[in-house]
């Protein structure tokens, strides 16, 4: 199948399903969409190609801003910051970028690849690394999977364009890579080591924009038909509505370039008397009600204003909110022991959460 | 004429002259001295070649250490950081390296091009960018006139190798070559973009191999001939003994990788009665007796231990130590308002001391 093109409806549709699945973080996609929007204006084409489609000799870079999302709603890009870091990374491997790919679905990271592949003329491939957002760059199918670390390449608004060469790991890759960011200013582009068509099919959360496009979809119609879309926005991706409730308590620090806390509710309607608490680190990692957890990462656990449907990211929580809290199974292939061990509650410092999946996976089709 | 090549008395001399030239900073040259005669036990050759048998054409790197000092004499590297910097340097140039040359000749750095050069198999040249030690990348005349900033290259002792591809100026480059080498664990081996034969003879400082040689030499006959050599220092680079006292106090905190303090003395035999105030940042920067400004950066200020001679480093000064301080005047390249602006009082956050340069500039015949 040829690729298919993104209008300005999809790409208001795609932020707003992106946020969602950001899980409370990612960053805002609000900018990206404008800045995607203004490619299209410009004359520019958004291509996506479905995975089905990518030849497995394809050459398929994974680009995406690299910051500390607090950070991300204040900061302005100059707007090629990942064409620099794809291009130093073409130029190490000697070879042009076929496609590209998101890192994470969830948040600022869908849009940046498409406006960068907007930017370089070429497609992105319908998947990412998540299937929602997670906080760091190894929390990623592609490394849990065996892709190599380095090269990799970060470039800033001012002109500094670094590469790391070669990385110990993919913990040292993002210990590296995130200094780095924080010296250009807690933003930057950041492009990945090629991985190869056949890698992607085999490793790739497939998908995930036609999903967050759907769920954008989703949302537009219920404003439209002036109807709550909390509740669609759960059963579209076979997620649940456990529990709504009115913050009560928001903890919030920045601890090296991340947004780490906790948030308390209160029980509203039919949870009236029920307390809930969500540990967050970045995105929304554990959800307890009455002390118990109801859901955990790598599952989907997502806030959303009770009255508008609105997700509401991590560093917009605050006293009073009144919120619906979905959550939805994540992909299969953060559920094996190897993705578990870098994604579960232990690796994100709850070593006495265990990982119950909740029931059914996400569905794709 | 052919390159010199380097015994293991050489390496004992120079380690004691570049540790005099470290004005207190730079690290200890001792651990690198043992590498670089490592190197000659296991039969490899360390060549040094004089400025005026440079080839124009000629590609010299710049090689040595990053780090924080007071890290630097704790941790030991595995002994091909910088090695590893240089091949990373030499893939990005797409060019060997024909010569290495030290970015200062002051401290540690003094002998890692001596170390890197024998197992590279190409030589050393008798020159470096400071004639002294500064604790930052950019206050090297090959940056002070024009060397361009980027690329660069880090490598650690885990296997990490960093390539700063391109940099919006020197300042750019030390911030983040400065954070990457903490990341690495407060050291790394660097490598800097080539320079050609040409811009190496007009705006490096000559023969200061030679120069610390020599003054080690100094040291040394002193010693074997029972002399105290604090004098002999003095008088053999156009120096002077400008005091003499014993420490009273000693502030040193660490401060983004750079240890900052002040020492203040009190006055001892013919200086009895007169205090003393050395400020420092990994080097010492400004020296005051009774309030009255003696010498300033970029002029070389050094503590000897007043009994041996011994160079006193800024890590290890202590309450009740007896020293002499030497002053030196540093080369004319230090000396032009260009290097001034980066090397000057007023760069380390004295603008209230003038630069009053001392009378003679350091002879390297």
């Amino acid at each position: 199948m040829a690729p298919r093109t993104l209008n300005e409806q999809d790409l208001e549709a795609l932020a707003i399903g992106a946020a969602i699945l950001g899980t409370g973080g990612g960053g805002s996609p609000y900018v990206g969409r404008l800045r995607a929007r203004e490619q299209l204006r410009k004359g520019r084409v958004i291509k996506v190609i479905d995975l089905e489609d990518l030849d497995d000799e394809a050459q398929v870079v994974t680009v995406g801003g690299i910051g500390a999302p607090v950070i991300g709603i204040e900061k302005f890009e100059k707007g090629d910051e990942c064409l620099r870091a794809l291009r130093a990374i073409e130029r190490v491997e000697g070879r042009k970028a076929d496609a590209l790919i998101a890192a994470e679905i969830g948040g600022a990271n869908a849009m940046e690849p498409l406006l960068t592949a907007a930017q370089a003329g070429i497609p992105v491939v319908d998947a990412d690394g998540m299937g929602r957002a997670f906080p760091e760059v190894q929390m990623c199918t592609y490394y849990i999977y065996g892709h190599p670390p380095a090269p990799a390449a970060l470039a800033d608004e001012k002109g500094n364009t670094v590469v790391l060469q070669h990385m110990k790991d993919m913990y040292w890759l993002e210990k590296i890579a995130r200094t780095v960011a924080v010296d250009m200013g807690a933003a930057a582009g950041f492009a990945e080591k090629p991985m190869s068509g056949a890698f992607v099919k085999q490793y790739a959360v497939p998908r995930t924009i036609t999903q967050a496009m759907r769920l954008g979809h989703v949302v537009l119609d219920a404003r439209r038909e002036r109807r709550n879309p909390v509740d669609a926005v759960a059963s579209s991706e076979r997620g649940k509505r456990v529990y709504d409730g009115k913050i009560t308590d928001v903890r919030r620090e920045i601890v090296a370039g991340f947004a780490r806390g906790t948030v308390k509710l209160e029980g509203l309607d039919t949870h009236s008397g029920r307390r809930a608490q969500v540990e967050i680190q970045n995105e929304n990692l554990i959800l307890t009600v009455d002390g118990e957890v109801v859901a955990a990462v790598p599952d989907l656990i997502m806030l959303l204003d009770q009255d508008t449907g609105e997700p509401i990211t991590t560093e917009v929580l605050r006293y009073g909110m009144r919120v619906a809290i979905i959550v939805m199974p994540c992909h299969p292939l953060l559920r094996t022991p190897e993705a578990l061990a870098v994604v579960g509650p232990a690796a994100f410092g709850y070593p006495d959460v265990s990982y119950q999946p909740m029931e059914g996976d996400l569905t794709h089709a």
